[in-house]
């Protein structure tokens, strides 16, 4: 089995081409497609953290294919059949960043509706702010390209998290009537997204970010939330004095 | 007194440097600088005018302090003086717009509380959505430079109008608590600067930029106002079914 799975590496099947060869036994297929896919998978992190460590120390403009695969190891080829283009390098590896965020959150122990979406966003934020070096620039240029709107699917599991949280809350009374809990856990993601990506422009300074992003996040919340909680949510960002 | 202001015009004297002119009058001073101003102002407005009429011909590249001195009628020199620079020129632009919107409003009849400040928003997507091919690309151009934020006096005007608003429905008794209405009113306003920022990026469509800023317009208000009014704008948005 395995000279097979080498076989078709040195052939260079992509992972989709790979899938569709035929085999008289489903579970050898399974197998090799499992086999295959981690291979990507390890490729797919040793780009993305090449990026962070090429964009850290020669900034975004330092990012180009050929220096990434030198720096990750693969060939130029590999790059561009993985990711498209360096647009989609970069879409890459915000989504990669959201991801781990995800994985992060979900081996945290769990806190009580609305707080959970609060852990969320500071996870978020801690992500972000941990190596702003590398985001700050990636996060600019992606906006020029597909947008952090088309985060795709990462951005949309985001959204199911928090619209779960609030489905979770409404399920606890917590809000004054029946809420569109899917409108408002995609308004609660795009509103902060939007004022990280003003930060990602140089319009505002990461203080400024998280104070705007965290009173547009509270209100929001405050707006559905009986009391004592909405009043709480009010107060926290000092709306009520 | 008249020859004098026409020789100071023809020194080309700058408003500044005018108003420094000693006199021992001080009405003399007072005309005299009246008289500058207003020629100052029209200068401004025809600038103003010209920068629209070249922008929605050639856009915003077909834009340059050369050919909109020859537009205006007046001299480069003088465009320098009063905007500084093109980026200036873009301010004065925007600035202008949110003036105009300011005096509309003034004209309008008197709303209730909150409905004043929803009056305003709908007054500044009119003023840009009726010309959109010009605000979009001197809106994105002039986030690059000093930014919607720092839209000054006139930005500050426009919060103070939502201040005051939100000062009288405080009065009225329409919010559950003592609010900070003057952080509440920078929020509302800067908010929706920020989604339209990202409509003049091309992020997102005109219908988008709607719908999410009325959004956060009537969720940030619902936070803070008591039955009914909190369930009118939290129902007006589609939150609560």
């Amino acid at each position: 089995m395995s000279s097979l799975i080498e076989r078709a590496r040195d052939r260079g099947a992509s992972a989709v081409g790979w899938r569709e060869v035929p085999s008289d036994d489903p579970m050898i297929g399974q197998d090799m497609s499992r086999g295959w896919d981690d291979r990507q998978e390890r490729t797919r992190a040793e780009v993305l953290a090449a990026v962070g460590d090429i964009v850290a120390a020669d900034g975004l403009d330092g990012l180009t294919m050929r220096k990434l695969a030198e720096r990750a190891g693969v060939a130029v080829a590999t790059l561009y059949s993985q990711f498209d283009d360096r647009d989609g390098v970069l879409v890459a590896f915000v989504s990669n960043g959201l991801d781990q965020l995800e994985k992060e959150l979900d081996e945290q122990p769990a806190a009580g509706p609305i707080d959970t979406t609060r852990a969320l966003f500071v996870g978020l934020d801690q992500t972000i702010g941990a190596t702003v070096d590398v985001w700050r620039p990636v996060l600019a240029a992606v906006k020029s390209g597909p947008g952090i709107d088309s985060m795709g699917a990462v951005g949309d599991r985001i959204v199911n998290s928090i619209e779960n949280d609030l489905a979770k809350a409404a399920a606890d009374g917590m809000f004054i009537a029946e809420c569109d809990t899917g409108r408002l856990a995609r308004h609660l993601f795009m509103q902060r997204m939007h004022i990280l990506e003003r930060w990602a422009h140089g319009s505002i300074d990461w203080d400024q970010y998280r104070t705007m992003s965290d009173l547009s996040v509270e209100l929001s919340l405050a707006a559905v939330l009986i009391d004592p909680y909405r009043e709480q949510a009010v107060r926290s960002v000092g709306i009520i004095r």
